[in-house]
């Protein structure tokens, strides 16, 4: 198969509400700071209610990365599950508009497109409550081979590891992948997920992962600690390669054994860290699919993160080839 | 009656999708920078098809003016037409969300929500393609007299003369907030609703209006002139009491013959024009209802409208309360 795409990516469809709120409102509302809860749509709606006035922006973990992928001039394409309704056609326009394949159907007759409302504090967390509705509806039916095998890297989002579905949604993808000698990678996405899944996630990691994205507290989940170091020293047998984020500390790349270290791109003034792991897998893959060294292509990853945590909202609003060319990157 | 609110508002509900556009894609499709274009249903699909990755926000003139009162601390209302669709939902929740009351019930089995689409070139001029959907539905039926009796300012959104219904709405609130001993307000919103119905208005202007909003161009519309002071003197005779802005030149107040000009607040960046007008009325109308003078009316004014074009989209992102505290005003 020609390389079409450089990355295709398997995530949630999802339309984000976001809204400034104060950590009482979190206290009051029982929402864990900058983790993501899943709620169904009577807490959704009820939540809605009491959120302040937000903005709606097409999100979803992967979706966001295959646009800074498209921002870096990377070739993307997403499969996921929209509902046919105002949501959904944003969510697909939105796609489109950064010239990203994006194919599925939309579901019909079932529940909404999903939503996730995120309620940004002060500090610039994001604390996000997430109604998958449409998105939940994506089987192995909706993976594309022609897609995967045409995509120099595979990225699954593991927030699907909470749909049953959409976990043999990501072992056909894999059976493809592998089939057509391209790359699996896959984001832990949340530390919640992990200590729901701890046991799929490793078996998935071990037999199918070749790149693994995770932060510094999906780490320490998914090795039961809470010392960083022997994180990544347990992860280090299990892994090919990996790009594990410490916020404003940098991150760590594992390859072969080898640990490199990437500082931090700095940041004016931090707005809203919706985004930010997001961004950093697009800069990343956008690298490594372009044949760039793993120290650049951390760079890359950092770059892209603080651009998006220098404002509101999960997606870049200035070019990030531009950015990278003007670092010399 | 007591007073309830600083403002009641009347306009059109409507949700913006807000997206980055380059002159090329002005002239491509037709569009006249700064200006505000009606579109149909197919022609707002069919540019909406073509616009790029964007976010959608509660806008609307008048109802973004209520948002600017409210977050100065100001009590407002919002009178106009959502359908009982997800945009609807999402104007009624952004009305709720900063304490303005908005009661009137959603159009059933008619037209969307309406929705403008508002490309924003590099220079920060937005240009605006509005498909009135619902909005246009809004009839003298939906003017709540308790809610116009009990406001010190009942405030009038220009673009309501495009739809004949509405226009008789705007006679019957007019005459009940003067029944009440109310005042009356008017934007003239943009210079081609002033070509497309300068009679009409110039007659609403004398015979109702007893404060007016209007910027360079549209008050040089009314009295078809390119020359500013030339249009100043012409409308000297016809208002008691007016606000007209001049952008970076600031604005001229006129009050009983008497004219006095308000520097415009200095912003580091222009980002985003959406909202500056309507922003501006929020200001002065919040000064005048608490009895301010008429110079710290419009430093008011020009202290919202250079917050707001400071950022992507039409409503305050900080309180407006405390900026002005913060200038001492």
């Amino acid at each position: 198969m020609p390389d079409l795409y450089d990355v295709a990516a398997i995530g949630n469809a999802i339309v984000d509400v976001i809204a400034p709120a104060t950590d009482d409102f979190l206290a009051a509302n029982k929402l864990d700071k900058g983790a993501m809860m899943l709620v169904d749509q009577a807490q959704s709606a009820a939540l809605y209610a009491k959120m302040a006035q937000g903005v709606e922006t097409s999100g979803g973990s992967a979706a966001n990365t295959v646009a800074g992928l498209a921002s870096f001039g990377g070739r993307g394409a997403f499969m996921g599950k929209v509902a046919d309704d105002f949501l959904g056609e944003v969510f697909r326009h939105d796609m489109a508009a950064i010239g990203a394949r994006f194919e599925n159907a939309a579901l019909i007759g079932g529940p909404a497109t999903a939503i996730s409302m995120i309620n940004v504090t002060p500090d610039a967390q994001r604390t996000m409550c997430t109604y998958l509705g449409a998105s939940v509806e994506f089987t192995d039916s909706d993976v594309d081979a022609a897609v995967v095998e045409a995509a120099k890297i595979v990225y699954l989002e593991g927030y699907l590891f909470d749909a049953e579905a959409a976990r043999r949604a990501f072992a056909k993808a894999a059976a493809l992948a592998h089939g057509a000698g391209r790359m699996i990678a896959l984001t832990l996405s949340d530390g919640f997920v992990v200590e729901r899944h701890r046991g799929a996630l490793m078996g998935f990691i071990e037999g199918q992962v070749d790149l693994l994205f995770a932060n510094e507290t999906e780490i320490c989940a998914l090795f039961q600690t809470e010392d960083f170091d022997a994180a990544v020293s347990a992860l280090r047998p299990h892994v090919k390669l990996a790009a594990i984020t410490r916020s404003a500390a940098g991150s760590v790349i594992l390859s072969q054994g080898e640990r490199l270290t990437v500082k931090a791109e700095q940041v004016e003034k931090v707005v809203d860290t919706t985004g930010a792991g997001d961004q950093y897998a697009a800069g990343f893959m956008y690298g490594l699919s372009r044949g760039r060294p793993l120290q650049q292509c951390g760079q890359l990853a950092s770059l892209a993160a603080a651009e998006v945590i220098s404002h509101y909202g999960p997606r870049p609003q200035v070019s990030l080839q531009d950015l990278a060319a003007a670092k010399g990157y």
